[in-house]
C-alpha cells in the first residue's frame, strides 16, 4: 500500500454500501426453485456437467434460516482485466462470511486463477482488507488471465483447494472466467471434494448480462467514466469549433460501452458493431457514411464533431473477416516466402495473386501501416487483429477521401472541406476508477450473495443481484446456475462449452432508444455533458443507473 | 445549447461561486501604488507602449467607492485553448456589471479575436448565460487562436469597438493573449479611443503566473482532471502487474502539469523538461535513466510501472534542438532535392553527410517514423516538432534498447526483462471539464476583477486574485499592468514583448518536493489515487488547491 492516500480514498472509507433487505438479515436462508436447463446444446452439456447440470435457480430470502453458522475458509480470485468494484465484492464477501461466525477466514489467491494452481494466497484479515474498501482497482491480490482447463491445472487446483480445507472459491470474473468456475465446480463434485465454486459477473465491456445477471459490474463505472471525458472532449469540440475527435472504446465482442457512452453524451456519430454485422456492411461503406455526415456538417459551417468507435469494429465487418481468414491461410502455407520478399511493395504485389478479388480490393484500401500489420501473427499463429487501431484507420480513410473530394472541388474551383481529426482511446482511463455508489453497492451485495450461497452449500453457480434499477433495500439476490447459461461454441475447431455473451440486442430498448435520436445528434450539437462520477451529490447526480439498465428494465427513457 | 443537459449540470447551475470580501462591497474603489517597471528592457518597453508603460498596481478594496455606476458597455473575447472556468469568467462579468448598473451590457465577440476584429458578436444577456454557469468549455461564444498584431487588424478592432461604443474590452487568454491585450490597449489609448482593454490570465499549462499572477485559471480542473485518470492507470499497473504505461501530458513550453500531476500521484518516473534543459541532458541519456529504473523494477518482480512526460519534452533537449535547426537549414536549402529522393534510406544516407556528427547520430538514433516527420514543413518553413508522439518517442527507444538487453542476456543463458508499455495522452480530456469549486470561484471573481477595473477606467491590466490558498473570503482582487510582465524576447528574429513564461522552477518548492520522494517512488509502488474531481463531498475533497499552489505559498507539503 502506499503511504499517501488521496482526500477522496480517505472520504470514501467512510463510505457503508448498501445491501439489500435479505442480505441484511442474519437469519436469512437461501430458496431453490425448480431445475433449470440451457437454452440450447441440452444433451452435450449434460454430458459435460454431469454432476452440476440442470441445477435450480436459489434466491436468498428473509428469515428462511438454514444456511450454515459453522466457521467457513473461504478462497477468492480475480480473472481477467479489472473493473471497478472487484475490492467490494471482496469485503462483503469477508463481511458476510464474518458477521455469520468471526471464525471464519478469507484467502485470496494472487494473479488470478494461476495462483490457485499454483497455490499462491494470502489470507484476507480485516486490517489487510479495510484500506481497499470502495476502491477501484485489483491491486488487492491483483488479477491474471490464467485458465485453470487441463487435467493437471484441475488437479493442481483440487489439491491446493484441499491443503486449504476451503469450503468455497470465489471466482470473480466475466464469461469464460465463470464458465471456469462451472467446469472447476463440476471437477471438484466429481472427485468429491467438499470445496463450492461460486462466480461473480465481472466485466466493464457489460457482455455478460441475461435474464438472470442484469449487468457485470465495472460497467457503470466505466462507461461513466469514459462518458465524462467524451463529454469534455465533445464540448471540447463545440468550443475549437475546428477538430473531429475520432474516440475508439474498449469493447472487443460486443458494443455495449459505445452504446451506453452514446445515450449519456449524444456524439454526432456512434458505430456499433452488430449493427455493421447485421447489415452485412463493408468498410467502404462505413467510410462513406462518416463523410457524408463530416460533409453535412460542413455544410452547415460545422467543421467539428465527435465519433465513437468500440475497439472490435473490424472483426464484424463481414468482408474484413473474410479477408482476415484467407490471410491465414496464405500465411500459413506461404508465410517465410512472403515475409522473405524485399519490401511492401513487392509483398503487396503477391498477396494481390493470392487473395480473391473482393479481399484483395479490401487489402488494397486499407492504409499501408495496417496492410503490414496483417501480416503479423502470435505464437498461436492468429492475425495480431487487435493491433489494429480501429479509431486510426477510420480517420486514415475518412481523410483520404476528403483529400480526394478536395482535389475534385479545387479542379471545379470550389472552397475545400476543412477536416482535422484527431484520434483517441478510452479503455485503461476506466478500469481502476472508484467504483461508482452504484458498482460500490452493486459489488459489496455480490460478495454477500456469494459468501450466502457457500454457507449454503451451493456449487457451480453464478452470484446474482436482481432488480438493480430499484432502491438497494428492493434488490434481490441469489445464484444462478451456470450450467443454465452455457451453450457449445466452436473453439479452435472443438465444441466447447461457454456463456454466450450479451451483443448489443438491435431490436432492444437501449439500441432503439438511440437509433431514433441519432439522425438529430449527427447533424445537431445536442451533446451532453455528465461531467465526473460524484459520490457526495444530490441522488440524481450520483445514484443513478446507466441509461443502458434504466432502458432494459423499462425505467426512464 | 443541447436540449438534454446532464444530472451534474443540473445540480452545478445552483453553484453560487464564492467571491473576496472587496468584490461582493457594492461600495468598493481602487486603490492605485507606485509605477511599476518590468524586470528588463525598461528602455526598449517603455518606447513601445508610451501610454501604457509604468502603470502603478490596482488593488479592489472595500468602501472606497469612486467606481463608475453610470451604464456600461463591454465587450469579451475567449483566445486560445479551451480552460476550464472560461464561463465563470463570463458570468462574473456579467454580474458585477449589471449589480453597478443594471442597464450595462455585455457583448461576446465570437470565435476568439478573430470575432473583435471583423465585428462578430452577440450580446450576452442573462438568459442567454444562464446555462453555462460552472459549466467548462468555451461553447458560450467559441475560441480562436488569431491575434490582433497587425496595423490593419488594430484598427479594424477600433472600428468594432467604437461602432459598439464599448467601455472596456476584455481578453480572456495565455501569455500571449495578454501581452495582446496591452498592444491593443496602448494602441486604442494613442487613438485616443475610450475602450479599455483588460487581460484575464488562462491557460491549462500553468505557464502564466508572476509575484502578481498567482494561477492562471483552469491549470487546477485540468491537472486534477489528468491526476484522476493516471492514478486509475497507476492502479491498473499495480492489478494487472505486466504493463508499463507511458503517459503524455500537455505542456508544450513547461512542465507544470507534469509536475502537478506526479505530487498528485506518485508515478514511477516523472520527466520535467526543465530540468533535462538544465542538465543538457541528451535523449540516450533519457532513455538509459528510464531503462536504469525498468530493470530495477524488474528485479524487483515489477514489470510495470508509469511515466509521464510533458509533450514538449524534445524541444528541451539541447541536441535536439540543435538537430531541428540544422535539419531546418539544409532543409532551407536543399529540401526539394531530398525530398526528391525516391525512399527513406537514400533521404538518411544523404542527410548523413549534411549534418555534424552530433546530429547524424541522434537522427541515426531516432525511429524511421519519427526521421521522416522531421523532414516536414509547415507553410512558415517551421519543422513539425510538435507532430513527435513523444510518448512513443520514448516506448520505441526504450524498447529497443530492452530488447538489446534480452538479446544479450539470452547469450549469457539468462532470463529475459518482460517489457510491455502501453501510451496514453491526456490533453483534450481536460480542457473542458466541468471547473472544480477551485476554478469555478476564482474564474468568477476574476470576471467581477475585471468588471471593477473596467469601471475604473484601467486600461493595460491584467486582472488578478490573490492569496488563492486562503478561504475565497480572504482573497485579494485587483490588477497588474501588463507591461511590467513584459521582456522582449527574439521572435522569427525581431525582438518582440512578451510576457515571460513562467517555466518550472528547479529551485522552488513544487520542484524540490518532488526531486525529494521521487526515487522512493521510482522503485516501490507509492501511487496515490486522487480519483474524479469531487463537487459537493468534503471540503478536503472538492475545495482543495493544487499541490503546485499550496507548495509556492508554503501551505502544507
Amino acid at each position: 500500500m502506499s503511504a499517501t492516500i488521496s482526500a477522496l480514498q480517505e472520504a470514501r472509507a467512510d463510505y457503508q454500501p448498501r445491501l439489500p433487505l435479505a442480505l441484511r438479515d442474519a437469519n436469512a436462508g437461501i430458496e431453490l426453485g425448480a431445475p433449470t436447463e440451457p437454452a440450447t446444446d441440452r444433451d452435450a452439456l449434460k454430458k459435460l456437467f454431469p454432476k452440476t447440470y440442470g441445477q435450480p435457480q436459489a434466491k436468498i430470502v428473509q428469515g428462511k434460516g438454514g444456511l450454515s453458522t459453522a466457521p467457513l475458509k473461504v478462497g477468492v480470485v480475480l480473472s481477467g482485466g479489472q473493473a471497478p468494484g472487484g475490492h467490494n465484492v471482496i469485503a462483503g464477501l469477508f463481511d458476510a462470511l464474518k458477521a455469520a461466525n468471526a471464525d471464519s477466514r478469507l484467502y485470496g489467491f494472487l494473479k488470478g486463477p494461476g495462483g490457485v494452481i499454483e497455490g499462491k494466497y494470502t489470507e484476507l484479515t480485516a486490517e489487510f482488507l479495510e484500506p481497499f474498501r470502495n476502491t477501484g482497482g485489483f491491486d488487492m491480490i491483483m488479477s491474471g488471465r490464467d485458465k485453470i482447463e487441463k487435467p493437471a491445472e484441475l488437479a493442481a487446483c483440487q489439491r491446493n483447494l484441499a491443503e486449504l480445507a476451503l469450503d468455497g472459491l470465489i471466482v470473480i470474473g466475466g464469461d469464460d472466467s465463470n464458465t471456469n468456475a462451472a467446469v472447476l465446480a463440476e471437477y471438484l463434485k466429481a472427485e468429491g471434494s467438499p470445496t463450492c465454486v461460486i462466480g461473480v459477473p465481472k466485466t466493464i465491456d457489460g457482455d455478460m448480462k441475461n435474464e438472470q445477471i442484469e449487468a457485470s459490474f465495472g460497467f457503470d463505472t466505466a462507461a461513466k467514466t469514459y462518458s465524462e471525458l467524451i463529454g469534455s472532449i465533445c464540448r471540447d469540440a463545440t468550443s475549437a469549433v475546428k477538430h473531429w475527435h475520432f474516440v475508439k472504446l474498449m469493447g472487443r465482442a460486443a458494443s455495449h460501452i459505445a452504446l451506453e457512452c452514446a445515450l449519456q453524451t449524444h456524439p454526432n456519430l456512434t458505430l456499433v458493431s452488430e449493427e455493421i454485422e447485421a447489415n452485412s456492411a463493408s468498410l467502404q461503406e462505413i467510410v462513406d457514411g462518416i463523410v457524408d455526415i463530416v460533409l453535412q456538417r460542413a455544410a452547415a459551417g460545422r467543421n467539428y464533431g465527435v465519433l465513437l468507435v468500440p475497439e472490435g469494429l473490424v472483426e464484424f465487418i463481414p468482408e474484413f473477416r473474410k479477408l482476415i481468414d484467407e490471410l491465414g491461410t496464405v500465411l500459413g502455407d506461404e508465410e517465410e516466402y512472403l515475409l522473405g520478399l524485399p519490401d511492401h511493395s513487392e509483398r503487396f504485389q503477391y498477396l494481390m495473386t493470392r487473395l480473391t478479388a473482393e479481399s484483395a480490393r479490401l487489402y488494397g484500401f486499407l492504409p499501408e501501416s495496417i496492410q503490414e500489420v496483417l501480416l503479423k501473427r502470435d505464437s498461436h499463429d492468429n492475425l495480431l487483429v487487435s493491433q489494429i487501431e480501429t479509431e486510426r484507420l477510420l480517420m486514415d480513410l475518412v481523410s483520404d477521401k476528403i483529400r480526394a473530394l478536395n482535389a475534385h472541388y479545387e479542379a471545379k474551383g470550389e472552397g475545400e472541406i476543412r477536416f482535422n481529426c484527431l484520434g483517441h482511446f478510452f479503455g485503461y482511463e476506466g478500469r481502476c476508477a472508484f467504483p461508482s455508489n452504484f458498482d460500490a453497492d452493486y459489488c459489496y451485495s455480490l460478495g454477500h450473495a456469494a459468501a450466502q450461497l457457500v454457507r449454503g452449500k451451493l456449487t457451480g453457480y453464478t452470484a446474482n443481484v436482481q432488480n438493480l434499477t430499484k432502491p438497494a433495500d428492493e434488490w434481490l439476490a441469489g445464484g444462478t446456475p451456470v450450467t443454465m447459461m452455457l451453450n457449445l461454441e466452436r473453439r479452435k475447431g472443438a465444441p466447447k462449452p461457454v456463456i454466450r455473451k450479451a451483443l448489443v440486442d438491435l431490436n432492444g430498448r437501449p439500441f432503439q432508444m438511440f437509433a431514433a435520436q441519432r439522425d438529430a445528434w449527427a447533424l445537431n450539437d445536442d451533446y451532453v455533458f455528465p461531467g465526473a462520477i460524484q459520490y457526495f451529490g444530490p441522488a440524481e447526480v450520483c445514484d443513478a443507473p446507466t441509461i443502458t439498465l434504466a432502458l432494459e428494465q423499462r425505467v426512464g427513457g
